[in-house]
């Protein structure tokens, strides 16, 4: 089957009208498109396009509000919490950015606790663009349970990801965003309907078992933490700064309260903005970029995201490429209204 | 050879006694007494009088100031920066410790900067101790080259230890602390001095090949990060905030300045303390604990720090235990003077 070939604008309206049609008010949809054609642009197919399914079908179950009226409020001098409204995540990371740099800016250091969203987003798209306003940014969230604990063989934490971004004056910040989970959950479908094995540690088998077969962690197994028992602690770091710290749902809760309707449960994100310019240290940008040009001086070394920040220059030129499947889901998504 | 038995006091006594002669004033002597001796107490011997030998030679070789006087400077409503007069870390961590507090407490999130310090001490011992005082912690340090980046071949990361403490009610911190390399350079040494292989993913060898052969490492190859390109995008960050952000030196930087006299080079420390009590959310500390209940109900499941606590009640009752090696190496350099 072929690619189904489009220009980032192209997708940028396909994306909006399958987001209004399924409820969404003009800002919602905006903010929903902008992240998921930003993901495409940035070569990230996992979070692009392919996702648009499961936002339309957790709007139009009425689980997620697309008329939500999202709302930030400095709740202490470094803290600022965004409601959501039960909405997606953009709009709710949309109002929370200014008055987190604000606040980053004043204190040195702020966090921003967003709960009550729909998270179902790449991190790195926003932890990026506070760093593009010269802050240096870390962003949590937790999922659904996926991830066994150390020494257990249970589902658990979720994937619970992470990103850092740090700003540089001439270049795309320096960002990486990685899931605590060894392997994407997707690429344990994928070899799993392909046939394939997986490595050894992505996952154990339902009496906790290393396996190497994707339906044995698929059916009642469970997925591991990359680095073994530093990876789940990092986890289990995740759980706590996105849940009981703000409120908001855990991974196993999450997955008590999922409706199984193809989009995510409530959960919560937390942002930690750090302004280097209230620390005190001079020439903190040169600093920087020293300790990157020794870096890249290794032969075979590259800087995290730095695919990315190629495929942003290139993509606006050439388009993007989606599956003409997934092209035709979308297509009877929009027909259905 | 046997073991010499000591009870915390006395090994306590011990360290006062050799730091003293070593030239370290009252208060610097008792700072790092404290924390190599709660490093034993927990049962990290690899933190513990292990570490006194290095401790002592740095101080008689003048490069580290046994007579520091750190000073506490809040330079931002949200920051605090210590300025370690170039001494050994604990006495500049004690010195921020109620001003990281205070800060945090006020704003929700707070950073404390350490600057000018000599690093060589484990970095839970400090984030467990804002957690006891019911802030959650992290704590990074960077040191001497020791880790490829991904893709690279040559030590350019240190080991990179990054900490993180949260506060329990009716508990100890549930707290892990734990290094960016996947093995820690002494059990790589101690595996080519008794002729035994590593696992796989601990290192490469010279021309950046997957080896386990501790020489190749130790031999101009270098340490691997736990779980491969994910643990090496942590190390660089720790880089970010305790080079650049801090205006510390990175540890490329660190191993240019070392004197190789056995202590370490100087660097910097950055811990983020998070007041729960600021963020809005209703029963953190029950919500965390049913985390906690739920996390442990699977079989195998313990929490991260929990051997150090079981070895915190024990220790004070049946004492310590070092190897007469290490015990006659500190007697002669009591002696020596």
């Amino acid at each position: 089957m072929t690619d189904v070939k489009l220009s980032l604008d192209q997708a940028h309206d396909l994306a909006m009208r399958c987001l209004r049609q399924a409820g969404c008010d003009e800002r919602n949809a905006r903010a929903v498109a902008d992240t998921v054609i930003a993901a495409e642009r940035d070569g990230a197919q996992s979070h692009g396009l392919f996702r648009l399914p499961g936002y339309l079908a957790s709007l139009k179950s009425g689980k997620v509000n697309g008329q939500a009226d999202p709302k930030a409020d400095r709740i202490s001098p470094g803290v600022v919490r965004v409601d959501g409204d039960m909405g997606y995540a953009p709009l709710a990371l949309e109002v929370g950015r200014e008055p987190l740099a604000e606040a980053a800016r004043e204190n040195g250091v702020a966090a921003l606790a967003i709960v009550r969203t729909h998270h179902f987003a790449a991190l790195w798209i926003e932890t990026s663009a506070l760093a593009e306003m010269g802050l240096a940014t870390f962003a949590f969230t937790a999922y659904m349970p996926a991830v066994a604990p150390a020494g257990g063989s249970k589902p658990f934490f979720g994937t619970n990801p992470m990103s850092f971004a740090w700003p540089r004056r001439d270049h795309p910040p320096m960002v990486f965003d990685q899931a605590s989970a060894a392997m994407a959950r997707g690429e344990i479908q994928i070899a799993a309907r392909d046939g394939h094995e997986v490595p050894v540690g992505a996952g154990v088998d339902a009496n906790g078992n290393p396996t190497t077969d994707p339906n044995a962690i698929l059916a009642g197994g469970a997925q591991l933490a990359f680095g073994g028992y530093k990876g789940a602690a990092l986890a289990l770091m995740i759980e706590l700064l996105v849940g009981p710290l703000i409120g908001e749902a855990t991974s196993v809760e999450a997955g008590r309260r999922d409706s199984k309707d193809g989009g995510p449960p409530t959960s919560g994100e937390l942002m930690l903005a750090i302004d280097p310019a209230r620390f005190g240290a001079v020439g903190f940008e040169d600093h920087a970029e020293a300790l990157f040009a020794e870096l890249l001086s290794q032969d075979g070394v590259r800087l995290p995201g730095d695919r990315r920040h190629g495929n942003r220059q290139s993509t606006p030129q050439t388009g993007i490429a989606i599956p003409q499947a997934l092209f035709d889901k979308i297509q009877t998504a929009v027909r259905r209204g």
